[in-house]
């Protein structure tokens, strides 16, 4: 990105202009596989409750040396902002140049954190399910269950969405995602999803599972993308310690990702935890059979913020369309 | 700060232009009063080596409720920076709606940064200093020291400034701003500043004690501003253990300030360390006689770059003068 010109700033309009599911699908899993080459690296996560508005604010940066992106996503949860027609997750990213750490870029951060978290369960997809995957199933049907069903779907031949939600009345409005890419949908129970599932994302806030392993059929993948946190919890920790594991970063995965149940059982390992880039890099082969059940725990990390938000400020510099501000 | 226009942009200039020492001061002597008593609070540290252009990169955040002030200061240090023509410490602040999350100000903070540290020191001599100090020794004549000497001599009718240096080929830029405030300027010995002065400022980067403990005068105040980090010294620590110590944040006092050393050596417990804003707010009398030797250590905490941060913003936005964008 060229910063001589000083700050860039890119607003929430102008990423979901600039950013489709190819470009976001194309930095996230670059930089995965930097994260499993030393490439590049996370660096510690702040997260606080503020003890004010309910709100828990934080962030998350790191440095992709290989891309040449550094940076923190800031923000969090204002559980009050949909009342004032806000979102309850506000997110901004800042990029700094790494040769000098001046302030190079101002990002929105809302849209990018939707693509960028379905563009890590589409990689997954991409990487570690079967090439002959006809039905997708979705647990979860809120904001964010759109993002993801869209970008999964264009991995895969799909012709069929199942889909479960806590509240069904939310289902609809997945349909008419489902409805609008051409697949059929069909609101299932949980056993009966995992039954028919070839694919299986879960976006959930659940502290409880939501799929148990009985219910998982042979040679599944799941993309768990909801747990991010000590505590939460979406499918059967006996299903995660008899899956083989992937994850975005490790260190995540075995403390507040899915795995850490298994992981706090001792029925997993962290050394059995993969990280998908090592897929990606070619030092790993992903799924070995077409029976193995592949689960890809996606814990989020800063650097695919920054990897998007990377993009977005580039594509915004060469259109020419960044406001743009000096310090 | 109004927000509803849209994100505020408030650069160096700016921030020289409008952020004079005694707004500085005010806002933090404040925020030290609110940190002590819990109505602000400071979050974790992240402070990293790149492995790329030498360079240390981190945040620094927090939030003051009592203030309404909610953000984090961003930046480091590239040691390459000033063969570019740039500074080497590069700092953003950037300020969040406490009520939304929304961002809400971006500030230039290498400025803020040197004025902010000088009001820390500054507050210290108000707050702790005898009433009669007339001679200021100043240890150390690095950027950084012009900044102190200013703020510093308006907190008591001071009549000479000694100082020492470890190059003192850069004595000569001090003794210029001594002049320009019209105060008599001595380059001393360590011993002999130690011998004259009343007061005592020390702003550098040694590992090894600069001044002895046999060489200060009793009733001496120390402001120790130089050491943020494991392994840094200014002072001997025998001087520390003897000191009455104050300090901006207890807990960095102890492991990364001045005091790390007292401590490690187990001559300082952490409960004989009074954070200053307990002086502030007058739960504790400050200094007890004549006699005694107080000795403030500066560690630096993100909530003082947000409080000069937010006068900044809250001063452009009243005139007018802050750049503005939309995310």
């Amino acid at each position: 990105m060229t910063t001589q010109d000083g700050l860039l700033i890119v607003g929430e309009d102008l990423c979901e202009q600039l950013v489709g599911r190819q470009q976001a699908f194309d930095a996230v899993q670059s930089v995965f596989g930097a994260m499993a080459n030393g490439g590049a690296r996370n660096f510690p996560v702040v997260r606080e409750a503020l003890g004010y508005a309910d709100a828990l604010y934080g962030f998350k940066s790191g440095f992709d040396r290989d891309g040449q992106v550094l940076g923190v996503k800031s923000g969090g949860y204002w559980p009050g902002n949909a009342e004032q027609g806000l979102t309850n997750h506000q997110s901004t990213v800042f990029l700094f140049d790494p040769d000098t750490g001046r302030l190079s870029a101002l990002v929105g951060g809302n849209y990018l954190t939707a693509v960028r978290t379905a563009a890590s369960s589409a990689v997954s997809i991409a990487q570690l399910a079967r090439k002959d995957a006809k039905v997708l199933g979705m647990v979860g049907a809120g904001h964010q269950s759109a993002f993801q069903l869209r970008a999964a779907a264009e991995q895969r031949d799909f012709e069929k969405v199942v889909a479960w939600n806590p509240h069904p009345d939310m289902l609809p409005r997945l349909a008419a995602v489902a409805e609008e890419i051409g697949l059929e949908f069909e609101a299932v129970s949980q056993q009966e999803l995992g039954a028919q599932s070839d694919v299986i994302i879960t976006i959930t806030s659940a502290f409880e599972p939501l799929l148990m392993k009985d219910w998982i059929k042979p040679g599944t993948h799941l993309a768990c993308m909801g747990t991010d946190t000590k505590g939460k919890m979406e499918v059967d920790p006996a299903l995660v310690a008899s899956a083989t594991v992937f994850t975005d970063e490790v260190a995540q995965s075995a403390t507040i990702g899915e795995a850490q149940h298994a992981m706090g059982s001792g029925t997993l390992t962290e050394t059995q935890i993969t990280p998908i880039g090592a897929v990606i890099n070619g030092d790993h082969p992903g799924r070995s059979s077409a029976d193995e059940i592949t689960l890809f725990d996606g814990t989020g990390v800063g650097l695919q913020d920054l990897a998007v938000a990377s993009v977005a400020a580039r594509l915004a510099d060469e259109a020419g369309l960044a406001q743009r501000a000096t310090l």
